[in-house]
């Protein structure tokens, strides 16, 4: 079975970025099997480029190679890097996007990508490595040179940590990390840091310009344009309304608190 | 030749939806060939859904699995299905997408996924069957299983109908139902109503702030800015403007009459 | 291996456009490997779609197979045409897409498409060539046809040129001729047409609302918020800002001069 390689970028479509990185890897590695995760990550935005891919690539069966190029710092000393974890790869920027899809986790091996030879050329342009180092790299390894051989070893990645929420008995502040495309807010309160606590007590959480009481199990276990709170499918706490938009309909953005209280 | 999945949703790109589908189905059927269809369905808009589907499902080849999510009621117990019409199979929520799209054809085999064993696993999301039955049963179909085995045979789809034109002799009303990307607004008003009704008489067509005489063969047949009436691709009437945004300069939203008379 | 087919079109991905084509495509040849390189090229923008697909297409492996299909003029006598240069091969209409692709070469073959054995159908829809003449010409290529068998031989590709800066040994003026993403302006001034008349001297730019001083080599030799000129990653002079948004922060339009003084 040929090399799977996920594509997640903050290019967009309307350019010409994306076809070039796929055209480098399939003459590279011609039966690679490119799969678009993203393209629509915000403009530079590192952390939304974690969240998404960190939220789609442990699906992908093992030996997948993930290409990860939101790269502000590109042309700078920024080192190109190359990882291991488990049976998963990933390759892209060392600027904090890794360390906050591992969320702690060590990678098995690390590599600076500092050997020409694994790069589309010699002399990269200062501002696309994605065409010309990471495009590159994925496609070797896709046609099974083995990582240890792209770079030299590194200890540690360029640290990022995501945000963490407050907790204490009474309750949990945390905030939304994301905003999803039907107006989902989601936050960075888990399942478990509220079941820890609750302790059959009853929640209130304030979000944006409402007062939300309990936790749900579908959207529509609400009126319609009615707000509610539940876990989404990665059982983080999420501000819904059902059949709207809640981002809109509620006032939130990212960045934006949100308080648990147990009463 | 391994088999072709189709993907058609609401999730747009911006989010991690898209890539955990793809992620559960190679995972599941590694040499499944994933093709997007569109991502970019209106949220929840179940009619756009089966629209853009329909036409574009039946130019695959036999035995491709389409797979259509558009689910505002995950959750709740809408059930979940799969089917096969002709050498095509289908699966998704069972809430009216798929009488729209075979369009009062009877699927030849119908079943409610009901086993979980079939599933990515046996307690999926509240809210995302996307990701944890309908791409884990695609691709179960992509590796040869029976649609048989994956569930209950139903008698009856969830009934939802297009609303149909009112015809006499006289003319034809009937209204916009899709705008696309170019701003042409396409009507549920079939080649086949007109023409059968026309006899040889002159049309005039009511469609936003104007009035349309005749039927036209291509954009170009008028003045560039100009509107004009011709049968799309589908043959289904359609307002157009020669190198125009046609919603945009007739004043034309989706929902909107149009008026054909003969005189 | 089985042939690589592009795509770059400006159907959007909201409607049943691309799906319908690469439906075709797998229908006549199975093993097609279909690449999205843009479906969000402007409306009817020859020239954005000529400007994309020229900075993706020679990056794709010897044997591609290049559909572009940006088509005001779908319907009217406007030839579609198969062309062949060096080891690549393109397919779409002939309004000048392609020698804006080539940039002043000459195609090695170029047919008319004018034998409808090779069309989806003998009697095409006339708005929708994408579908029924273009998407099958380009899975018959893949299937190994001959380019000379698809049509008549024609001896010139209707012409359309970019616009050239006007350049002297006191300067270069060029103009903007697309805006990325990131906002950023890329200009129709080549790194060439810089070095061979600046001697030594210093570089003056008159942009949007301000004046640039000197070349850099990435977005981080300025502040953050800054604007600066570089060469972009296919050698033509960019105006961009350091973590920014060049367009919106200068006020620079597609179509705007770009001056450049040698003082």
């Amino acid at each position: 079975m040929s090399a799977i390689i996920t594509l997640t970028t903050d290019f967009g479509t309307q350019d010409a970025y994306v076809g070039a990185m796929k055209g480098v890897i399939l003459s590279l590695c011609p039966d690679a099997r490119i799969v678009d995760v993203s393209h629509a990550i915000a403009p530079q935005d590192i952390m939304e480029c974690s969240f998404v891919l960190r939220d789609a690539a442990w699906y992908f069966p093992a030996g997948a190679i993930h290409l990860a190029v939101v790269d502000p710092g590109v042309g700078t000393d920024r080192r190109p890097v190359a990882l291991r974890c488990g049976e998963h790869f990933f390759t892209g920027p060392d600027n904090g996007i890794f360390p906050l899809i591992l969320d702690g986790t060590a990678p098995d091996v690390c590599v600076c990508l500092d050997r020409p030879e694994f790069w589309r050329s010699a002399t990269p342009s200062r501002t696309f490595h994605g065409r010309d180092i990471f495009a590159a790299v994925a496609a070797h390894l896709a046609n099974g040179v083995p990582i240890e051989r792209l770079g030299s070893a590194i200890e540690e990645l360029t640290p990022m940590k995501w945000a963490l929420p407050i907790m204490d008995d009474q309750g949990v502040q945390g905030w939304v990390v994301h905003i999803d495309r039907f107006g989902n807010c989601i936050t960075n309160i888990s399942r478990e840091m509220v079941e820890e606590r609750q302790a059959g007590r009853p929640i209130k959480c304030f979000a944006g310009n409402t007062i939300l009481e309990g936790i749900r199990h579908t959207y529509a276990s609400v009126e319609t344009g009615e707000p509610l709170l539940q876990y989404n499918s990665s059982n983080l706490l999420e501000v819904a309304v059902n059949s709207g938009n809640a981002a809109e309909l509620l006032g939130i953005r990212k960045g934006n608190p949100v308080n648990i209280l147990f009463s």
